[in-house]
């Protein structure tokens, strides 16, 4: 049994706390807001943002930063990516020399380009910082449906530990020393996912959707590859993985954008529409500041980056991708 | 301008005979079916199996198999793959050195374990064999919907001249080398659609279906690796990319019988149901003599497998699968 605290209290760090109450772990959340506090210690469920997946009693809800820490073997980090700089910060007072955090939210800090795990260990140099990802609705995880993760670390050892205390049998666990490749995956995938709804939106078929699923990755891996991530990260759960969960959903706020805006709708007209911050218009600006910086060529993420800012039609952006140059699928295979 | 010949006369290969023609090329269409001739001729559509898809008066529709080959620069061959070998056995008498021939269905023939290519090499082996695959929906390329495959061969040379041949503004073709590894991923992706399709029968959500796809991938990948296919094609549009299009497709038999399966029923029930052919469950013995034959150990094919023959229930296989040894995402990336 191990001691976990789970800083943020949105529908994945509910849905991993009652994981690893249910793994046998001792558990308690952290949340900044005081009503998220007040509500999940009286309803025993996170009521807008995970209904109907009850606490147990034996997890403890705190609003007070340095009691969720404290004595804690496991932290686990679930704040949204805006808010992963400040709130590491804050936990700088109450941190323990080679604390294990394990961040699970996704992004790419937008003035610096650094990964989430970057902007954790700029702000605790002592820690010890893993990553969780993988096709992984809080919802499903919650209701206990078999779903498969990835934990990344620094050693093999932190990872293996770390495995052993999330894995679970509706919750499998894989190993990976991947970091960069693992949170590059999870942070771009939003963009893509941007490009398939708008693909729906524009009345295509799933031949396009594969199409913009597979190559999409491909050039996020070929970004990611000049950056010193591994291939085949991108061909795995934190990589295709997680980007066709999030393009298969109903519910992705990406996907819902981009279909509007294959409809016809402006990025802004989209946006007001949709009501909700939608990462993918983050991360397109992001992925070109690190195509720029890495000198790496991303067609699809580019004719969105056209499409968000500058006001081409949708169309005309498939079009141009479809009448590119012809090309060999994977340059680096010889021919015979 | 090409002269092409098309041999076989299903959805795909009339999808691509009016790709063709729309491309400027002159068609001829071949099938082995007298009535399916005199469709094609009267109706100028396939009724049953692409209805709506007109094809001009262009293109030739033939019963006389010399008529379709003779003085063509490329033939398609667009035959179901159980009739591979008897149809280039047909095509001996009539076939010119060096004829270019694109294999465009998807299999492994049972009893020998060879690729359709390696299947046609026997039968003609003064041919140029190449192949075409990807997520490609006939209804859909019918219909002019974007849609992108790759055309694997032996040279360079017959690829591009085969690039050149088949691209168009709404079909993006690319190239490559490794015509084993686009064969195996077309052949054995319907097990990967079945395990997809079981998982829904019972009532499990995206994260397991995305899991299913990601971990099928990546063992069709492992038993191509160790056959000398390469890892790329596999996260490629003909790997990854075709089994999306087939998870995602409501008209799959295979996910379909797959479903049933979830549902309770067994596999001589579900094949009943869906009253056709259900490609996976013959794929599905030829992975696993391919397993054997290059001992690789494919998990979640081998729980098909027992599933589908040996009575073992869907969610027992699940459960096996979810709480096998605890593993390495890719065992052959080092740690730091």
């Amino acid at each position: 049994m191990a001691k976990i605290g789970v800083i943020g209290a949105g529908s994945w760090g509910t849905a991993l706390a009652l994981l690893m109450h249910n793994n046998g772990h001792q558990v308690t959340i952290w949340s900044i807001i005081g009503a998220e506090v007040e509500m999940l210690r009286t309803k025993r469920q996170h009521e807008t943002k995970l209904p109907g997946v009850l606490l147990p009693e034996a997890i403890e809800i705190t609003g007070n930063l340095e009691e969720a820490m404290s004595g804690k073997d496991v932290l686990i980090l679930a704040v949204p990516s805006p808010f992963t700089r400040s709130t590491a910060c804050m936990m700088k007072e109450f941190l323990k020399a080679n604390q294990k955090i394990v961040n699970v939210a996704k992004g790419i800090e937008e003035n610096t380009l650094y990964t989430l795990s970057d902007v954790i260990e700029e702000e605790l140099p002592c820690a010890d910082v893993a990553v969780l990802s993988g096709p992984s609705h809080a919802e499903e995880v919650g209701k206990g449906l078999p779903t498969t993760c990835v934990v990344g670390a620094h050693t093999k050892e932190t990872a293996e530990y770390l495995q052993n205390l999330f894995m679970s049998p509706v919750f499998r666990v894989y190993t990976s020393p991947d970091m960069l490749g693992i949170e590059l995956g999870g942070a771009l995938k939003n963009v893509i996912a941007l490009a398939a709804g708008t693909a729906d939106g524009l009345g295509y078929g799933d031949n396009t959707k594969a199409a913009l699923i597979t190559r999409g990755i491909a050039e996020i891996g070929r970004l990611g590859i000049q950056m010193g991530a591994k291939l085949e990260t991108f061909c795995g759960l934190t990589g295709i993985g997680d980007l066709i969960v999030t393009c298969a959903s109903v519910h992705s706020r990406n996907r819902k954008a981009g279909w509007l805006i294959g409809q016809g709708y402006t990025m802004q007209e989209a946006m007001d529409e949709v009501k909700m911050v939608v990462e993918g218009v983050y991360s397109a600006k992001a992925a070109m500041g690190l195509a720029q910086k890495y000198q790496v060529e991303l067609p699809i993420i580019s004719q969105v980056n056209q499409v968000l800012f500058e006001g081409k039609s949708a169309a005309e952006a498939v079009n141009e991708l479809m009448l590119r140059d012809k090309k060999i699928e994977h340059s680096e295979l010889p021919w015979g």
